[in-house]
């Protein structure tokens, strides 16, 4: 199981194949940071696509990579010529640089293309370093005011990362503002609905209970002080919130006031992506790649 | 300007009068962990009602308070009796105990006290340290999806929260997944509503800006690589959320993932009340405690 963002640099180093990353849009100082640092520590290859001059002036001289160059301009170019590379079979991982989300995502999304299954939902997760073990966070990026079904996938594809991680059976807890039902709180709905239907094996590979607030689901000093009897409850290691409004400020919170190391993951695809804010660090963009990476080799033994 | 609960407690100790607060269920030991430290440190006189056995086993023998005390069982008996109380003139500030925030709740929006002005809408806000100063998160605990008018009147209790602590212009954020304005995502809509209601002046007191993510409002170097020009992104005094479902998860990471000292704060009514949850530890309740005595004192100088 890995359990820490160096620890997927272990796993990934150990792994003989090198994947390639193809970036869309290289000229952005802190898409390069998380570049470079991936290559020069021999995690993966990379393509650069975009503007040449500018991208090597953000190079420092004593960058020791040696980066193939597709010297490029125009955003939907940028992303189609990346996607295409990954069709062809010669790139692995399609990652955002500085190009647009709707360029990028349109090209990922284009179903010629074959990246998104039929039926599948794409949700993002946030993959966050904490006491000592992973979480995921998801959906903090993609879905606005995802409905039951839409919940029932995002939750799928959460697992499917967490089982990536090495965690075979994963606690989702699905997250509401108090721990009981309440039909005018449409998050504690779906929550009572989602348990009920992990319990009848209608989703599987986990175990799910909601609604819990969150300091219910990972604090179980805090769950025993409301009475809630749960192997979720105080240990989960994915985090369901209600919709965008709610997932997009806590995992900035969790950024910039708690200071965690967060990698944001796009889920769903048939082939890993990387798609990072414009106001992620250097930092917070390398753990992406980290993440996108580890989604590439095999599931990483419990 | 108070910057820091310590801040408050140099605050209210200069101040010549001594407020009294009205326990409702004290056989709690965080509850009473809150009340003797206040008690202790000459902030202010308390009376206890609840059971008094339970009670007393909690207090430790070398508490030097000598506490008034009144022996009562029942939620609601308990509540209805600390609010009678305080119409009475006899406490100033009630505080829920350890009895169910329900019968809490009811004595004190029952209308016959008086204490919800008319047309006033009860929200809660949680006031936390960062980076040397103060700032405001609200609602996260009271309504479940403000419209429209109800953020007005949420908006109006923070800003005369701020005004409390001296902030005479707070910068009020209003937070959204995104910076741009986007029809299917309501929290965007009501965020330009009342940016620009408030450059209308029909919101006075505050300067208002919306929508903004989390990390647009309180980063700088976010709001700037964003390209957003605004003399609230960065340095905003107040976050406004979306809804219960955002402010609950929000406030609870402050508390559970980045350790920040925070106070849950009730606003809207004519006389301060405390209301902590179950799972607040005691320093938690310590600082609500220290919120709600500097709203009995005048506004600090800025």
């Amino acid at each position: 199981m890995v359990k820490s963002f160096a620890d997927i640099e272990k796993a990934v180093l150990a792994c003989e194949r090198k994947f390639k990353i193809v970036v869309a849009g290289s000229h952005d100082a802190h898409v390069m940071d998380a570049v470079v640092q991936t290559c020069e520590k021999g995690l993966a290859e990379a393509i650069l696509i975009g503007d040449k001059t500018k991208t090597e002036q953000i190079l420092k001289k004593d960058c020791a990579v040696d980066f193939e160059f597709i010297d490029m301009s125009g955003d939907d170019a940028i992303a189609n010529y990346a996607c295409d590379l990954v069709v062809k079979g010669e790139a692995d991982i399609p990652m955002k640089g500085i190009i647009s989300t709707a360029s990028f995502m349109r090209a990922v999304l284009n179903k010629e293309r074959g990246f998104v299954p039929e039926g599948a939902l794409i949700s993002q997760a946030t993959l966050f370093e904490w006491q000592g073990r992973f979480m995921v966070l998801s959906d903090c990026a993609i879905n606005i005011a995802p409905q039951y079904e839409d919940k029932i996938k995002i939750i799928n594809n959460a697992v499917k990362l967490a089982h990536k991680m090495g965690v075979t059976c994963p606690k989702v807890a699905v997250l509401a503002p108090l721990e009981t039902v309440n039909p005018k709180i449409e998050s504690s709905v779906h929550a009572a609905m989602l348990t009920m239907a992990n319990k009848r094996g209608q989703i599987k590979g986990c175990v799910i209970d909601g609604p819990l607030a969150l300091d219910n689901a990972i604090s179980a000093d805090a769950a025993w002080r409301k009475g809630i009897d749960s192997v979720v409850a105080g240990h989960a290691d994915i985090l369901i919130v209600p919709d965008l409004d709610a997932g997009n400020a806590f995992t900035k919170a969790l950024t910039f006031f708690a200071g965690l190391k967060t990698a944001g993951t796009v889920n769903g695809t048939a082939v890993p992506v990387i798609m990072c804010s414009r106001t992620d660090s250097g930092d917070d963009k390398y753990h992406s790649v980290l993440a996108a990476l580890m989604q590439c080799i095999g599931s990483v033994a419990p």
